[in-house]
């Protein structure tokens, strides 16, 4: 395009003073001659700090230096670069910008200025980062809930959610720690990061710590900072020698009312945020499901063998009670022979005169009166 | 700032030019006089489409009168003016973009022009947008594992599940199919949305539309276009009188294998991305496990109802097997007067010479052997 008449001047500096774009304008040495407001607000430095000084001010050290070797073979060439800085603000803090960076020449075609258009990306690319990583952890989520929902082994479980929360949330102490039924203490039972070791078996008694209030109240505590709360139980940390400081418990929900919970430690403050606690939750729900369901089918495999086992027992005792049954009629049929054997020694009893055979014949009737008195008591069980 | 010595126009006229901001400037009549590449990038008016012309040529209709009225007395006014348009390009495209708006006086405090300078914000609008969206469903997610891991009744369960995908996914037909155990068929159990009626106790044979392949590979299909698919099995659609385009198969996940799906239709084509797949697939996974763990509930009722039943038999079989057995042991006892009465009335039988006095005898004698072959039945039966 060619270029605009005088008049113009007023209007291209008020556009590149309102412009959204940091705006930085040098000799050909690269000292700066003008910087816009923008350029203030993005780093923290005035125009009057800012001229005199080489754009070099904004410098991190997280810009590889063959990237500036590029940028001023490009530009002292002749030619515009395009590229991107992860700069330093005045106050120390790190941002991230696009940069176009162009010579300008006079007439004669010598090169008199450098110009570098600038935008601040941190906020873009941060969002667009936390959106990547949000699609990643529901991912992460989904992997998890496909897993645990299909396994049937408790520990598998139980290691494959401190895994995976420990990576998922960055917190270098993750574990898992479930109600006994007996003592409803808290047992630790698993645990991922460098303080597995020092986790894995702890016991904790029934509402001792922030873990116990969490299990009590059923809710979740995201705790800022450990140090200054007063029920944060020391045990594990100092055996480990780290001052934990950020700490999220998070209570698993099952239809029976919570059975454990977990935990995830991290030697920052103020570590968790709201979308951490809602991921946080979402696994120890489906850890909550994936451990009631191991634990009933737990239940039922003993239910089975129980009902196995009285199968057998009752098919015996079914057949010793047929037997019983059958007893009580056959036991009837006894009572036609006593029943004649009386009959007939009273008969000959009657016939006969003499005395000792008579005494033979009562002792007849006494041994059958005996037999059925027998048959009596065997009908009495049977009925 | 004061102004820029003249030398300094073709470093802002280049600042200008290379701005990834929008720049426009007009007469004071609002005619545009300049317009730079970036504008051209974001409308698509070339600058020799753009000069002459008002702004207005990307009026899109969504940005309100009023915004417009309070812009020109804000500029009107010799103010600056800040604020965002709902612009559409040359295409018929939409986009987002924020404005600052100033007027350029001249020496003599006239306004000469009007100068905008607007950046496109519709990316980091969406990019915003879609992370604010995937915290919402992350959330709801929660919420749904919370009350299903915590729920035992499974037509709750399946109807929440379908309420809740129906308007987490925007997608309005959304069912829950299980499989009947018997038959193996599909059985929709609960759906949402305006064609809920109408899918509610649907039944397809095993195997039957893509509904049966999703099931039988264990695995999702996402159908960008259902009317090209010849599988789709049409019953549903010919009723509603809807054309559906994208439809979901999303099956459910449990430890013995698929138990159902959940499918959702859109009558959009391509409705369905990967991010809505990930989302589905983990309440599908969270639906299938609780709906394993409200059957096994199912079936420890039914195995406690069982097994005390069990106890009961097992109770009464006890009794009459100890019955039988304490029999055995009197049933014994009856061999003794038995054998007494034969020894008895052998006795006698050697003493007496009267025939009819014999018979006797014998007759009592071939009773009681009778009732000893009783007893050794009896026996037999208890051993």
């Amino acid at each position: 395009m060619n270029q605009l008449p005088e008049d113009y001047l007023p209007v291209l500096q008020e556009a590149v003073e309102k412009s959204a774009s940091s705006i930085v304008i040098t000799d050909a040495d690269g000292r700066i001659l003008y910087v816009n407001p923008q350029f203030t607000r993005a780093t923290g430095y005035s125009r009057e700090e800012a001229i005199g000084q080489n754009p070099r001010i904004l410098k991190s050290g997280y810009t590889p230096p063959e990237k500036y070797r590029e940028l001023w073979q490009t530009i002292s060439g002749g030619q515009t670069w395009r590229g991107e800085f992860h700069n330093k603000r005045k106050d120390g803090s790190l941002f991230w910008e696009t940069a176009v960076i162009t010579p300008v020449r006079d007439a004669n075609g010598r090169i008199t200025h450098y110009l570098a258009v600038k935008d601040d990306v941190t906020q873009s690319r941060q969002t667009r980062r936390e959106l990547e990583e949000r699609n990643r952890q529901l991912e992460a989520v989904n992997q998890i809930l496909q897993t645990i929902v299909t396994t049937l082994d408790l520990e598998r479980i139980l290691q494959l959610i401190a895994d995976k929360i420990h990576e998922l949330l960055k917190a270098p102490a993750a574990s898992i720690w479930l109600i006994d039924r007996q003592t409803g203490s808290l047992v630790c039972r698993s645990a991922a990061g460098p303080y597995r070791e020092l986790l894995v078996g702890r016991e904790l008694p029934p509402g001792k710590g922030i873990s116990g209030q969490a299990v009590a109240r059923g809710q979740t505590i995201n705790e800022p900072n450990l140090q200054n709360n007063p029920r944060y139980a020391r045990g594990a940390e100092n055996k480990a020698g780290v001052k934990m400081r950020s700490a999220l418990f998070v209570p698993l929900p099952t239809v029976n009312g919570v059975s454990g919970l977990i935990t995830l430690g991290s030697p920052e403050p103020e570590r968790f945020r709201e979308e951490d606690v809602v991921l946080a939750e979402a696994i120890a729900a489906a850890a909550g499901g994936a451990i009631e369901q191991a634990r009933l089918h737990q239940q039922l495999r003993r239910q089975y063998k129980t009902e196995k086992e009285m199968k057998t027992r009752l098919a015996q005792a079914e057949k010793l009670a047929a037997i019983g049954e059958l007893t009580a009629g056959i036991t009837h049929e006894l009572n036609n022979p006593l029943t004649a054997i009386t009959l007939y020694s009273q008969l000959l009893e009657r016939k006969t005169g003499d005395q000792k055979e008579r005494s033979i014949l009562q002792k007849i009737r006494a041994q059958a009166q005996r037999a059925s008195r027998i048959v009596r008591r065997l009908l009495d069980f049977a009925r």
